[in-house]
């Protein structure tokens, strides 16, 4: 019994840093190759404007893929969400810089604290600059926890 | 030289039948698995909005991966321009019914009088409803003239 509550002490310990030292989400190589998923974008006035304001792609890797038709994403599934100003030009709106590029890569092990999923977001074009690191769990996970039903995950494929 | 006279009015006389009975553009089978080239919005009073009012995707094939490198596009690249209502809700821009499907067919046996290029519109989410037909040189190749000097593609692939 003393055995198995130091076990659960160790475990409330243990559990806590577990989530906040993931290892790092890997930049997405080659993912402006992978499907097109969807695209959306976000104008002033919406509620998430000052986090994603701008034009914004998903992409999917193949297991992602099979995710979006499944439910289910396995291991190795990468979702990019590619996120660019929007600029507006000639009553038309334009693809500009890109502001963030934002990753969900699911790892059931590595990232158990939050669903099964590493989140990052890397600034700009650079491939080494986090926008998210250790603070998944307040910074995206909170929200997409409203998603469970979903494996976490918003979007859906658009035919 | 009767001969020769012969033949260059048959060819006179062939030559705008070829281009009108260019055989059909193909519906792009699995287009929806190729590489996302690029994105744009057309909005009300942009000088295109009747025929292209909304949000479109460019998506390439293999083929025609390679042309946006390389600035030539070879015979079996094909480009598809696929446009979407873009719909106003909750401050965003998101994606409706498909309005028509765009094709670019690069043949330059078949379409030689239209700069190689086969030009095609399918209705809706149709693949069979036909929205070009014949009228590709007054509905598509004659804007696209202006980009001669880029193999008559206007768009390019964002990295």
């Amino acid at each position: 019994m003393r055995k198995m509550l130091l076990l659960a002490t160790s475990l409330c310990v243990i559990t806590p840093l577990f989530a906040a030292d993931a290892p790092p989400v890997p930049y997405p190589q080659g993912y402006r190759q992978w499907v097109h998923v969807k695209s959306m974008t976000i104008q002033p006035g919406h509620a998430l404007y000052d986090a994603f304001g701008g034009i914004h792609h998903l992409y999917a890797n193949r297991q992602a893929q099979q995710g979006y038709r499944s439910g289910r994403f396995a291991d190795g599934s990468v979702i990019v969400f590619d996120l660019l100003e929007s600029r507006i030009a000639d009553n038309s709106l334009q693809e500009g810089a890109r502001k963030v590029l934002g990753v969900m890569h699911k790892d059931s092990r590595k990232y158990k604290g939050t669903g099964g999923w590493g989140f990052e977001g890397f600034k700009g074009d650079s491939r080494t600059e986090r926008a998210v690191g250790h603070n998944a769990t307040t910074a995206c996970f909170q929200c997409h926890t409203a998603q469970q039903g979903r494996d976490y995950v918003f979007s859906s494929f658009r035919p």
